[in-house]
């Protein structure tokens, strides 16, 4: 039975691309065979990653079987997976997330959780000097992984490590990093296809803070203004959406990733109390500009408060 | 503010060396104070693995006071931590046991968990060539951990990474390891000192099957005969530890470590009915030898079922 390899529900670049580098691994190194898949559509970034490697997109997952093998990459987070995830039997988890407790195993098994940008990046210490047989696709999405989340360095996540394997994946692919780092967030940004909704829910993560269930979504893009431009219908948006997804308020978090700053969208008290205790700002129309905040792990969640 | 280095609550050989092995790491190599801490008194092999490689015996940790940077070796399993251990600053786990869920962590951190017999043989890889660097003592613990948990590799635990590594420390300190092991299984063996409720605590893991709450108790020891000696007390003592420890049964497996069997108490129907249909034996008397079983983890609680 071949092992399923698969990143969260909102596929990203690295949750898109690791998938792939592991399947890799397993079936042409280690001798597993194994098949990268998706838990959802995967954005426009990571869309292009596939096609600008010249790799297939994975299949959908559909039912997950009791018993299947598999490989969790990109998240440590039961929410985040299929509702049957501890009925298949894990195999192993590679992650760069907190650890939020659920996921259970039957025996011991590979887990590997490190304090980088990027899943990939750790798939490189592990892979090791495999590395060398990989085809130029797999180093591709790699390097692809690593500036997707790092936002080509400028994410306060970015650590000396990921940076140095970015480089030298670079340099081994023969690529300028500011081309490839252009292109894909062009892709990123590029966001006219999709619905209110949509938006809301595309790189999101559910977060409680003092008994509120909270939607924190994020859009990191070079072109701001194409989002605040729809800002009205996006505030109308997020009660549906919230009531939809069992949660208390949506929070859109705008990433622009050029001048390095996000915009909050402020649709009611609720959220004009939260932004002025978490960031220590001042609120006054129905968006807050919050200076050098590029990260929901390192500087959004943990500021987050009533 | 030093990092405590803690193992679990009933510390063997791992629980106690491997802590003592990371504190030197990550002060001597990696620059961050750090301090082994022992949940519990050693067992007689643990503390005869201190004395012979002349290493200090780490203090007991008392109260575990919130934010208190921590690493978890050898148990990912709250249960066995102490009761505030989600409060602490989990800085990193390693440990080869099944990842059973509850511990959290605030950000990203370090895990390392594998499919290895000895917490000392992932700590082995972790350090690399630093290990270079280690004193004498520091190796010896290494060796001592994975001699006590390969039972000298007879246990089915063991791979044949964790003998190579075990036979490249011993190599390299010019030890002979069926000296060594022969030494600790003595000392594993000896426990005349010992009360008959102490026996049965001393390494034991709760586990629920079927609705029932087990006390799952393992001895290791090359002379059975003593433990044996014992077991009408032993099998008398069993319904209070029980009552004591919110369990429903005791279980009491004596495994004989040379001739590579296990001896399961039977003091009752309960634990008949569960032998048989556990281990497919047939069992009349109050005691049932089963031949080739080693190992808690691989062969034990997987077997478990009324």
């Amino acid at each position: 039975m071949t092992t399923l390899v698969f990143g969260h529900k909102s596929p990203d670049t690295d949750s898109t691309g690791s998938p792939v580098i592991w399947a890799w691994y397993l079936s042409e190194v280690k001798g597993i065979p194994a098949t990268a898949m998706l838990l959802g559509e995967p954005n426009t970034e990571a869309a292009f990653m596939l096609r600008h490697w010249d790799l297939p997109k994975p299949d959908l997952l559909g039912d997950l079987a009791p018993d299947t093998p598999v490989v969790i990459v990109d998240t440590n987070n039961p929410a985040e997976l299929p509702a049957t995830v501890n009925e298949a039997r894990i195999e192993g988890i590679i992650d760069h997330h907190m650890l939020v407790g659920g996921l259970k195993t039957r025996s011991p098994i590979d887990i590997t959780i490190r304090p980088l940008a990027c899943t990939a990046t750790i798939m490189h210490d592990l892979i090791g000097d495999d590395l060398a047989r990989a085809p130029r696709g797999i180093k591709g999405a790699m390097l692809s992984c690593i500036l997707s989340d790092t936002l080509e360095f400028r994410s306060p996540t970015t650590t000396p490590h990921d940076r140095a394997v970015a480089e030298s994946l670079a340099a081994d692919l023969g690529v300028a990093i500011p081309d490839l780092a252009a292109a894909m967030f062009a892709a990123k940004s590029d966001v006219s296809a999709f619905s209110d909704a949509e938006l809301l829910r595309m790189d999101s993560k559910e977060y409680s803070v003092a008994g509120r269930e909270l939607r924190v979504s994020v859009l990191e893009t070079t072109a701001p203004q194409v989002v605040l431009d729809r800002k009205y219908s996006l505030m109308r948006s997020m009660e549906g959406v919230a009531a939809e997804d069992g949660a208390d308020q949506v929070l859109l978090f705008i990433v622009d990733i050029l001048r390095e700053e996000a915009t909050l969208l402020v649709p009611n008290d609720l959220v004009k109390s939260l932004a002025e205790a978490s960031f220590g700002v001042s609120v006054s129309g129905d968006t807050v500009t919050l200076p050098g905040v590029m990260s929901r792990k390192k500087q959004i969640l943990p500021a987050l408060r009533f």
